[in-house]
Formats: C-alpha cells, structure tokens, sequence
C-alpha cells in the first residue's frame, strides 16, 4: 500500500487520484465540524465553498430540516444557525438534520478529489476509524491536507501522520513518501502532547488569539468520534450509512 | 526576522518574494553541483531549464572557456562535458571557465526567484556561509525547495532546517512559519545521523539505485564549501565576485 502526503491542496495533481482512496483533512477546524454531526446523529454534511451557495441549497430544504453553518476568515457568518466550532454541533442541535457548511480551505480540499474512488474526511477525532478502514482495504492512499493561507500547516500534516503511524502498525510493507515518513515521525514524537508540537504553528497561535482554546482542546481529542465520514456526490454521510 | 519555506517551486505565490532573500535548495544534486565549481575557481556558473538553451548559449563563448553540463533523470547527457555529479567539478577541470548547466528541478526553482531582493544557492555544503550571511541581513527570507516529482523532497527541507538552525543560534526573535519549524526540528533530530533520515527518501533510495552513493555522501557533507553563491541577472557567482 503506497501512502502519498499532499500539505497543500493545490499541489495535487489530478491524476494522482484515480483508483486511490483521498483523505481529507482540514483539523482546525473544518473536518473536525464535519465529523462531530455525523457522530451526532445528523443525517448528513453538505459542504460548500461559497456562502451563497449554502444559502442558494437550503431553499430546497424544509424548515427546521437543515442547518446554515460555517466560518468566514474563524469569524461565524450573520444570521447562520452555526459556526465553525465543532462543540455548537451538540446531538439536540443536529440530530437528523441536514448541515449545509461553508468553510474556506476545507470545502476546496474536498472538492479536490472527486476522481477518487473514496474519498474520507479525517481529523484527529476519527483518526483509528479512518486507519482501520483503510487497512480493510487493499488500495493506494493519498491524504490531502487543507493548509492555512495556501501553506503547509503543521496541525493538518500531524494529523495525516497519526493516521499513518496506526495504519503501520497494522499493515506490512506501508509505501510512503517523503511527506509521508515526515508526518508520521513528526506524529510520534509529539503524540503524547500535540499541543506542545501544535502551538508553534501558524493555525493554532490564531486560533488562540481569537480565544478559541476550547475548540483547539476538542479538535486535539483523539478518536473522540469513532467515525468514518465519506464524501460522495457532493454529501458527506458516515460510511454504513453510504454503504446501505 | 521571518523565515518561511516552501517545499516545492509551484507552492509559491510570486508576490512573496518582494523585497525578501530567497535562498534556493536541490541538495541532491543540483544546488551542491552549482556551489561546487564556485568554491573551486570557476568564473561563474549559468543556469538553464532546457538542454538546448545551454547549446545555443554555448556558441557565445570561446572555445575552452566554458563547461557544457547537467543531467536528465538522473543520467549525463551525450556530448556533454560533466554531468550533474559534483565530484566531477574539480579545480583542474572547472578553473576560469564558464559553466553552462541544465538540471531539472534545480534550475526551475532559482528561475521562480526573479523578483526578490537576492537570490542564493544553497546545499548542506555551503550551510554556515548562507546562514551568516543572512545573519548579516536585516531582512525576511524565503526559501524554496526544488522538490522531487514535483512533491515535498526530505532532502531539501531538512537543508532548509540546517540553516534556520544555525541562524537561531545568532539571531534572536526569528519568526518561523510552519514547515521552517518542521525542517528546524527535522534537522536538529538528525544532525548527527542525516544518512538515517534520508536513506527514508524517495530521491535518496534513486540515487543509490543509480549508484550514486560517491555523491550523496558528498552532498551530505555539511559545510565542505564555504561559500555564499548569488544569482543575479541570470548568472551564478560568489558573493564577493557580485560585490566587487
């Protein structure tokens, strides 16, 4: 099994997705929002790039059927029903709703992938969920990470390395590339205290800035959400209920 | 001062460059292969991206004053006089003349830094002489990796972390962005052994497969060559050949 990091979106190139299984991951906080209402009982995840395509998609929904939610540069956005933090997405808030969320790196990281022949949404809360599926299947990976301002962002990479790291635990002749080693040797040596690594990055000290700790917290949990979300068509559902 | 790297030449957005040092990095082999002749007495090294740029730059020149050189995947190119390997770059070979190269990534990255305020050639070999001279400096730098396959090259970024290392011992409040941590701390695991970390590299276990294991060790050889190399108006020369 060939395992290939991507620290930015835009440094894919499509063609590395055919046949393969992309995962997504967008920590702080985009993927980790996705996967809270999923592990809440929402009925599914639609993500968007553009505020007013949410706005434009939630006309076909009925009332109290869905959620408007999303961030603008970590700030929430008027009149939504949600922000960004992954602890408004409580099981009384979402349960059997549909999210319609717009975020900004992560929604474009998704959508990056639509060749694949999966394509997962991963964070730190989902980490063993996400590498034991992965190990159930006999195929390539290629984890995309979202990044911050067009950047490598450690948070994200970290998290790929966690995924990683179990997945080597189980599977035998692992494949990596050179992002690949890095992100697992990076999660090893700080998988005791992400937060020590984590608060030298970028991502994080703004998050902090904006008084966000308790999310910060709640994104850092690992396998807080035994879950594996799939994006397909344009939703992100969890995989037994893609599967049915 | 603010340090950023970026892993790979088409992950840069142009307008980083204004007024910034860009220090351009292809450890294996091209920037060690351009340093080289200049500490061994060259006149001044001109890169290309294309094999027949250097054949058509080389009717400009007289006959014995100037070196045809460079590589393509890895092997020499016929009726060339030296290859991308540096330990073909001896004195006796090198002295006085002009050497024309093409190499593949290398030559790309250093073209993507036309904008900045100065643009270096950077190698392990050549590591304390960049890092004082950025410590010299009062201004933000950029590096850029050349990558292999147009992917993050461990290679390259823990060359990177070589000299943020060495330029956190002297200069105080450097403000690091993600992967200048990553590649601070890459570097700093694995100073005593940088052979263990990259034998993980894809474009290590390459160049072993090609035989080449002459050059690596060359290539790894921290500090063999005291030199600040400058690119300006398309030439490479020692600093002090630009300042004169």
């Amino acid at each position: 099994m060939k395992l290939s990091v991507y620290a930015v979106p835009d440094s894919v190139a499509d063609k590395a997705f055919k046949d393969k299984i992309v995962i997504v991951i967008d920590v702080l906080r985009a993927t980790t929002t996705i996967i809270t209402p999923l592990a809440n009982g929402c009925k599914e995840v639609i993500p968007a790039v553009e505020i007013e395509e949410v706005i434009t998609m939630s006309k076909n929904y009925e009332k109290d059927s869905f959620l408007l939610c999303g961030e603008r540069n970590i700030q929430p956005i008027d009149g939504f029903h949600l922000s960004n933090s992954p602890l408004e997405y409580t099981a009384e808030r979402v349960s059997g709703k549909t999210v319609l969320l717009t975020t900004t790196n992560g929604t474009r990281a998704i959508r990056r992938a639509v060749d694949a022949k999966e394509v997962l949404v991963c964070s730190l809360i989902n980490v063993d969920a996400i590498a034991d599926h992965l190990a159930s299947q006999d195929c390539d990976a290629v984890f995309i990470c979202a990044g911050t301002d067009g950047k490598f962002s450690m948070d994200d990479v970290v998290t790929a390395g966690a995924v990683i790291s179990k997945l080597n635990d189980s599977v035998e002749n692992l494949e990596l590339d050179d992002l690949a080693v890095v992100a697992m040797s990076m999660y090893q040596s700080s998988a005791d205290d992400l937060h020590g690594l984590l608060k030298h990055s970028v991502h994080y000290k703004r998050m902090m800035e904006y008084g966000l700790a308790d999310d910060i917290n709640y994104c850092l949990t690992l396998n807080a959400a035994s879950i594996v979300a799939v994006y397909k068509d344009g939703v992100i559902k969890p995989l037994e209920k893609i599967i049915m």
